[in-house]
C-alpha cells in the first residue's frame, strides 16, 4: 500500500497566505475560533489527511490479526464524480485490479472514467469527490455489542474521524427508503446446510450485529476544499471580506487515496469489536 | 410528544409463530446465534424499536439543558418512500407544523402523500421507510473534540444506535460526491459583524468541529422488515426452509415515530459534546 | 444480608442546623464550594452512606454470577478501634460467625470487645472507626490487566468510591514495608500438582494479576463526623465562626454496615475484571 | 530528576536462568500462567520497573501544566524499613533536601539511617521497602467527580499501577481507624478571611473532593523480589521444585527512585480531574 505522502511537496511558504484567510469548506474557520493560535494554519496541522497515515499504519496490523480468523477487509473506489461502478464487482476483480490503477478502482474502463474526470478538475483548478465502498468477509454472526456499540455504529463513528466524509451507509443504505419491506428483507434459504440470505440489502448487519453475510458500507468523500479557483473569504486578523484562490500542492480528489484509510479504520473496529465480543481472545499466547 | 406505545396493542401471543421462524430482514437471526436462549422472540427484546421511548424521555431533558444555552434542535420526516420534501421547510414551519399531521413532516401536501403511501403498503401487506431530516440551531463554533470525538463521530454513533437506520449524511452528505469543490465549498461572507456562510453544504460541520451555521443531517430508516406478506425463512429449530407472513400489530413505517427519537439523539450526543468542550459547565450551581 | 436503613430513621429536621454549618470531618464544606444550593444538606444527598444500599444490591448480582465460576467472596470486621482481629479467621468461622453478631465480627471475643467500645463511644457524643478485611477464593491466576487496570487497581478505585474510606492495602500491604524481601516473598512450593506459596503476603496479587492464592486486601474506616459533642466548625452563610454538635440519628461506626458493602465492591470489580479477561464469557447462552 | 535507569547495566543473560524458574514475589508466576510465551522473563518486560520512566515524563508536564494553576506537588521518602520522619517535613525541607541525598528523604540524618539500611540489605544479598509521602499544595476545593471518579479513588488507581506498591491512604489513613471521631475530625477556623481546618487528619480529601487544605497520601513499596539469597521457587517447564538466588544488577530498595514516580502520577491524575472538573479549560488559547 502506498500511503502518497512525499514530504517534500509540502512547502510551509505555500500556506503563508492562509495565516488570516480561511479556505471555505475547510475546518480552518472553527479550529481558527476554538484553537486560536494553536491552530496551525501550515497544512491543516492535526486536520490534516495526513493524520490518516497513521491509520493506514494502525490499520495493517489489524487486517493481519483479523486474518488469521479468516476475515478478509477490501476496500474499493466505487465513485468519483459522475463516474460510478455499474455492477458489485467481484471479489477476484477487487484484490486483482484495485491497485492496478491510480483510481484504486476494481473496474479498468471505470477507473478510466474516474481519472480523465479528476485531471478535468484538476485543470480547472477545482476538485471531485466520491465515494469509497468496503466489504469485510468471513465475519461470524454477532459481532456488535447491544445499543452505541452495535457494529454500524462504531465503524460510522471511526469512519466519520476520517477527514472529508460526509455521508456512511450500510447494504441499500439511504436506497433502502426507497425500497417495500418485501423488497429489501433479505430473505433467508439454506445453502449446503447454511443459513444464507439471497440478498444482501442489509449490507451484512441486523440489530447492529453481523449476520454472517459480507458487510459492505460506502462512505462519502466531498471534493477537496483547498482549490486553486478564486473564492470568497473573510480575512479573520482584519475582520474583512477577502478573495483567496489557493496555491500549493493540493489534491484534486481524495478517494484513491482514502481507500486503505477506510479498509484499515473497519479492520481497526472490527478488531475491538470481535476481541469484545470473545471472538479475538484478549489474550493471546505462543 | 407521544411515543406512540400503546401496550395493550402488544400481544404475545402474536410472536409464537417467532419462537423458531427468523423474520427476513430482522435481527432475529444474528440475536438467536449469538444470545442463544436469552434472546427475547416476543416482541424483538432489547432489539425492539421499544427500546426508543428511554431515548426519548433523556432527549428531552437534554433539550431542556440545551435551551438554556440558546440551541434548539428540531427533526422532521424529510422523505416516506418516494414522497419528499421540494424545499428546506422554514424553521417556522417545522415548529409549527411537524406536530399538525400524524406523518411528523413539515408541509401539509407532502404528509398527505406520505400518508398515502404508508396506509397504501400496510394495506399490501408490506412496508416504507423513510428519511429524518435534524437541525441544530445556534450551537457555538467548535462543538466536537479531535478525531473520533468528532461532532459528526460522535452523532453518527448515537444516530445508528437507533434501530432500522442504514445510513446517516450531514450537509449534501451523499450529494456532495456529485459537485465540485468551488460549488460545494460554503463561502465566507460577513454579516452583521458576524461570519457566515452562503451556502451551508457543510452541514455546519467542518473538521469535525461545528462551524456556528446550522447543523444539518439526515438518518435513512428502511422499510420495516415485520410485514405480513409470505416470504422465505428458515425454520431454526428444526433446519429447513419455510415461510412466513409475520402477523401481530406492526408499523409499516418507523419514519414518523422516529422524529422524536433522532431529535432527542442529537441532544444527548451535543450535551455530551458541550460538557466536554467546557461550553457547558460540568457543576450547575444553583 | 441487612442494609441497616431505616427510613423512620432519617428526619430531615434534624439537619436544619446543617443549612449554614458544615460539619467538621465531613463533606460538607467541599461539597457546599463545589455544588452551592445543589449541594443537598439533609442527609448528606448523594454523599450519604446511605447511597452504597445499591452497592450491596448490585454486588448480590455480582457474587451469584462469580459463584457459577467458583469464586467466593467474604469480607469481614478485621477492626474496630483498639479491638482487633489477634490471628487470621477460618474460612468457616467466616460464614458461620460473622452475621452472628451485630459487629459482623467472625471471633465471638473480639466481637464482643469491639461492640463495647462502639457503645462507650456513642456513650460519649463520639464515634469510632476500623478496619474490613475481605477476602476472594478460587479466583483463576491472571485476574487483572496491565498498568492501571490490575487488579488492585480496579479494586482500590471502587473501594475509595465507599463514604469513609481512608486506606487500602493488599497482603501484608503498610507492614511489608518493614519486612525483609527474604521475609516479604511468598516461597513456591508445588502442592497436589498445582503451584502454591508457602506464605501469602502478596494478598494474592502479583504485577496487577491474581497469583491463584486468595486474595486479601484491608479497607480502613475513618470513625463518623457527624458526632454529638460539641466542635469548632464555621458557619457559611455568614463566615463566621461557630460551635456545633451534631443532632439526628447518626451511626458511632460505620464499619459493621460496610462488610456487606465491600464485599459487594470487590465482587463487582472482580466480575468486570473477568468478563474483560474472557474468564467470564461477555454473552451468556441459556 | 535522575531516573537512575542506566541501560548498560541491564544485561539479558543474567535472566537466563528465569526463563523457566519464577522469582517469589514477582510477577513472572501469574505472567507466565497468563501469557504463555508472550511474557518477556528478561527485565520483567512491561511488568519492569522500566516502565516508570515513561510515568516520570509524563509527569513532567502535567506539573508544568499544574503550575501554572498555581498548584504544587511534592514527593518525598517517608520511612524506608525501620527508619521514619519523626516529624512532617516543612515544604522548604522537602524543596531544598529531598534531591540533596541519594534516600529522597528531606531529613539528613533519617536519610542516611535509611542508606545503611539499604546498603546493609544489599550486603545480605536482601531488599528493603518503605513509604513515598506526597503532597499537592494549592489544590482548589472541590477536584474530584462524584463516586468512583472521587480526588481519593482516582489517585489510587494510578498509583496501584505503579510496581510493587501494596498500600495507599490518605490524611491519618489506617491510623484514623485508632482515633475517635471527635479527634480525627478537622475542626474548621477562618483564618485571614479563609476557611481552614486546625488539623489534616482527612489529607485535604472529604467525599472524595478536594478540601482546599494540602492533599496529604502514602504510598506502600513492597521490599523488592529480586534477591541474591536463596529461595525455594519451581520450574515452570519441568514442573518440579527449584531453588533461586536472583542474580543481576536489581536494587535492594525502590522507594527513592519511586518519589518522582508518585510525584509524576499524582500530578497526571490531578490534571485529569481538573480538566474534567473545568478548573483547567480543555482548550487552552495562546
Amino acid at each position: 500500500m502506498t500511503l502518497h505522502i512525499r514530504n517534500k511537496d509540502v512547502k510551509s511558504s505555500d500556506y503563508e497566505s492562509l495565516k488570516d484567510l480561511v479556505r471555505p469548506g475547510h475546518a480552518d474557520y472553527p479550529a481558527k475560533v476554538k484553537y486560536g493560535g494553536f491552530s496551525d494554519y501550515r497544512g491543516g496541522g492535526r486536520l490534516s489527511g495526513r493524520m490518516t497515515a497513521a491509520f493506514v499504519a494502525a490499520g495493517a496490523i489489524a487486517q493481519k490479526l483479523l486474518s488469521t480468523f479468516g476475515v478478509e477487509v477490501l476496500a474499493y473506489t466505487f465513485a468519483i464524480d459522475g463516474a460510478q461502478l455499474e455492477n458489485p464487482p467481484s471479489v477476484e476483480a477487487v484484490k486483482k485490479i484495485t491497485y492496478e490503477n491510480s483510481m484504486r478502482c476494481p473496474d479498468p474502463a471505470t477507473a478510466e472514467k474516474m481519472r480523465q474526470l479528476v485531471f478535468s478538475a484538476k485543470a480547472d483548478g477545482d476538485s471531485v469527490g466520491g465515494v469509497v465502498e468496503c466489504t469485510a468477509l468471513n465475519l461470524p454472526v454477532g459481532v456488535g455489542e447491544p445499543l452505541f456499540d452495535a457494529i454500524d455504529s462504531e465503524l460510522a463513528k471511526i469512519l466519520f474521524g476520517i477527514p472529508a466524509v460526509k455521508g456512511v451507509e450500510f447494504g441499500a443504505g439511504f436506497q433502502a427508503t426507497r425500497l417495500k419491506g418485501s423488497e429489501n428483507n433479505d430473505q433467508y434459504v439454506i445453502k449446503e446446510g447454511k443459513v444464507v440470505t439471497l440478498t444482501n440489502n442489509s449490507g451484512g448487519v441486523l440489530g447492529g450485529m453481523s449476520t454472517g453475510m459480507p458487510l459492505l458500507l460506502r462512505v462519502a468523500f466531498k471534493p477537496p476544499s483547498s482549490i486553486a479557483k478564486e473564492q470568497n473569504t473573510v480575512n479573520m486578523s482584519q475582520m474583512e471580506e477577502a478573495k483567496l484562490g489557493v496555491k500549493g500542492r493540493h489534491d484534486p480528489c481524495v478517494v484513491p487515496k482514502a481507500v486503505p484509510v477506510v479498509q484499515g479504520m473497519v479492520a481497526i473496529g472490527l478488531v475491538d469489536l470481535m476481541i469484545r465480543g470473545g471472538m479475538i481472545p484478549r489474550v493471546l499466547k505462543s
